[in-house]
């Protein structure tokens, strides 16, 4: 396991964007905020640039409650269509266009040729691996790496790095550096599989409840009800694990896993488990142990409550009280 | 569809509680602070008196903060190893044995003897179907419905409602207005299937995870924060459906599954998807368009980033930051 613990910020000074679409804006707008300058590439420079206007004009305020740096400027970004120009001078590039694997490699490629070796390019890929999409790139394929955010990106703080198989260590610091220089938290993925870690786990759930809506049990606003009200406030503070963790009592997840492990193999779904062998019940309970880092289950529901109770009150603020299910849940 | 809109809300004066475990506990906790008053039957009454007092010393800050009932009395309750003597006078009964359908299916049995006909019996089970837990009952069998509540069961506001092949519609709303006294968000469901609809949609994310630790490809905390900093922050507002409408731009969801749709189709995962028929887009796309209730994607976005606004900087005051995953995030 990786122990690493170096904390180091970069927050970069000049960030070019590659491809102005809802992503690349997000990204235009998050930087904006940390105090970059931005530059944009995009083939439809005027499509773009209204497209980044309304960005900052619906996320400004949400930045400025969030915190600007000192340097933050909402003027001080231009879009072109000349991507030299676009990439001259940028301290870290981003690439955002289509999700289409020929047409990735293909521009990262040129941004590769482009770019000096130091710097830094991420794609915002949600699926494709990094090896890949460095595929094309000769200059120094190793900087090429996944930088997967979550959108709104200016908001939402997960950014998934994936390196590829030409990528150092100094680099993965380097981009863990300048993501949270983004106010950003870089989550590092050691394996390269297609969806990373939080697609794959947000397809799983997408996938049931499009059987539950392909087999009639439930309508989209319903199952949308059911993640609200239930299990989602839950997740805004503690994953799955953790979670579980808790439900086992002061036994914690081993107890957990001993009673409902043996519910994994119900024919409930068309959505095959692995089998529970030893190795991975060891693997469960100790992430677990660590990530409770000596607290017990009383101390974690402590929090838990004292943050669900602040959440609810927020919540009923937001509630999606107009939506289908008004006056029937 | 339903189009019920009855918001009728009957607060029970007496709760009892089969059962005085975790969940028991949890429903004992909430049925205080909403005013009622509340046996507990258990047979180990010194066990589950101690930790109903550990329950309430823990949950009652959160419940002021909350809100109580003007008759809330948080020494309103008593435990007893006498179930009728548990069971007299009460209003509601909720029924939190172990999840193993043979004894919940005579515990029910008994209570359903016990109880006047006219009296409502929620069932905590996680996953068994309402008609297989009334099944030994021979009085009033319609009555005993799928009550499933999520811990902890005194905040989380989701409650699931399964109805038995014997239940009338008139019992499910007795249920609705009973479960709103409690201060809870009663989401009908109008299948029965094991999971009901909540819990097959954590196990969908669960295995998922699960593959990935027993793939090697990811640790525990790793997954977790990839829920946390991630999708389970928007899933305290909006579920899976509304989240990947907006991720539609101004087309919403109909350019979703023409987008990504295929992707349901790579060889990431074990987990099968449905095929996307004609009649499934319809079904999503429709769905969605009634949750988003008129509204334009511009407009959600508006309430999202406010809320996630506000939420980022309640989560910080929470956040996780000595678990393992501390200093290399």
């Amino acid at each position: 396991m990786n122990t690493q613990t170096d904390q180091s910020v970069i927050t970069p000074e000049h960030v070019a964007i590659v491809g102005g679409g809802v992503i690349g804006c997000g990204w235009a707008v998050r930087s904006l905020a940390a105090g970059a300058r931005v530059t944009v590439f995009d083939t439809d420079v005027a499509t773009a640039e209204r497209r980044l206007k309304q960005a900052i004009d619906i996320a400004w305020p949400s930045m400025e409650k969030r915190g600007l740096a000192a340097t933050a400027d909402n003027t001080a970004w231009r879009v072109t269509d000349d991507l030299a120009d676009a990439l001259a001078g940028a301290d870290l590039v981003q690439e955002n266009v289509p999700e289409r694997t020929a047409l990735k490699q293909h521009v990262l490629a040129e941004i590769d040729a482009l770019v000096p070796k130091d710097v830094l390019i991420g794609s915002s890929t949600s699926g494709i691996k990094p090896s890949e999409l460095a595929e094309q790139a000769t200059r120094a394929p190793g900087r090429i790496v996944v930088a997967h955010p979550f959108n709104p990106v200016y908001l939402l703080p997960l950014v998934e790095i994936v390196g590829n198989t030409a990528t150092d260590e100094a680099t993965i610091e380097q981009a863990r550096a300048h993501y949270r220089g983004l106010g950003m938290k870089p989550l590092v993925v050691r394996a390269e599989i297609e969806g990373h870690i939080a697609d794959r786990l947000m397809e799983a759930l997408w996938r049931e409840a499009l059987h539950l809506v392909n087999d009639g049990v439930a309508t989209t606003e319903e199952i949308d009800a059911a993640v609200v009200y239930g299990a989602g406030l839950r997740w805004s503070l503690m994953g799955t694990f953790l979670t579980f963790h808790m439900a086992g009592g002061e036994q914690g997840m081993r107890h957990m896993l001993e009673q409902f492990g043996p519910a994994l193999k119900l024919p409930w779904t068309k959505l095959e488990a692995p089998e529970l062998t030893d190795t991975l019940i060891e693997r469960v309970v100790a992430g677990c142990e660590h990530q409770a880092a000596g607290r017990t289950v009383a101390q974690l529901e402590d929090r838990r409550d004292a943050f669900l109770t602040d959440l609810l009150n927020l919540v009923e603020r937001y509630w999606p009280e107009s939506e289908g299910l008004a006056g029937r849940i």
